[in-house]
């Protein structure tokens, strides 16, 4: 099958060699980051924060707490950590205000909207809240992986990584965030996975036609 | 900031009425499915499949487990059930020899890429497994969404639904999945959502820069 998108679909893949010298420019940049902020969620909340990771201190401190010493972390162009909201109840509350301000409609409107989301999200102790808004951040993920490969900038998404260790490092207990998942980006170097074949289950085995 | 990728964002939004009339041509859905199949995902593992519903009856039976009996599940041109694998351990096995049969390798080779999946998953009980598995769909979900959005066909994602009561009907128990998310795709009908501004809060409030 030919088109952009299945072309775009092959030449990714998890760039394990990144090179060092190569930038994203910043119009780039801010392409891809628009794309995170439009990101899909349920419910649309948005539960997440994005922190883009440039310096090179903070970069070698996290890289020490990586699984691996994982080499992209210091070496791509940009480090991207996807974070969790862990205050998700107050969370709602300044969602609820932000549909409010940008379509102009009164708290009442919305009321129904708001019981539903509370309702469904309150039932849950906090560890199941943060698990339900974690999978979101894996959508965002998605979004940046596929902007990514539109644009042919390369990427490798991370999960190997002390996720306590790194909130202490970033501070993120008082901002009411979490670590879920790492995305490094920037431009492949002379990586022999690049030339790997991808390895995809074939269609019988991933699809059923009901 | 003008570029096709934000046109595409700012032209998506979860469509809750569908024209059922309209239906997906063959050559659009395939490249979707691709799309799907050639997602990434940790470890490449692919800890997923998915079933592609037309079924009128079926489709009836699911909409009435769904929380709100959602008309997008019958209205759709199709409607997608994102499923993850409860076999992971075995999973792990068939994923190796996929490796080995796509890139001619032998299974000593993988041997340490093997250990590491087995020691970084076994651990876990199977739940905590299936959870990890299940936002990995997530990416799968995030990968088809924009496709969808880049070919401008509607889509409707979905989590409001009882999964236990889908997996019955769906007689997933037996194939060693559940079914985490659920994504209707088609095209929007005359919807009043589609006029809607989206809402989405500040750069400020989603980003920070390290």
């Amino acid at each position: 099958m030919a088109s952009k998108i299945i072309d775009d679909m092959n030449w990714r893949y998890a760039t394990k060699k990144f090179d060092p010298k190569k930038e994203i420019t910043k119009k780039d940049l801010d392409e891809l980051l628009e794309t995170l902020r439009l990101s899909p969620s349920s419910y649309g909340l948005q539960p997440w924060k994005f922190l883009v990771i440039t310096d090179e201190k903070l970069r070698k401190d996290l890289r020490d707490n990586a699984t691996r010493g994982q080499a992209q972390i210091t070496d791509a162009s940009h480090m991207i950590a996807l974070c969790v909201r862990t205050d998700i109840d107050e969370h709602v509350s300044k969602y609820i205000k932000s549909i409010m301000k940008t379509r102009g409609v009164s708290r009442d409107s919305l009321r129904d909207y708001e019981n539903r989301m509370t309702e469904s999200l309150g039932k849950n102790p906090p560890e199941k809240k943060e698990e339900w808004a974690s999978r979101q951040i894996y959508i965002a993920l998605g979004f940046l992986l596929f902007a990514c490969a539109a644009k042919h900038i390369d990427a490798c998404p991370m999960e190997g990584f002390d996720a306590k260790k790194f909130d202490e490092i970033l501070g993120l207990k008082k901002k009411n965030l979490k670590s879920v998942v790492l995305c490094t980006i920037g431009y492949r170097g002379d990586d022999g996975f690049a030339k790997r074949k991808k390895v995809r289950f074939e269609k019988k085995d991933v699809f059923e036609f009901l």
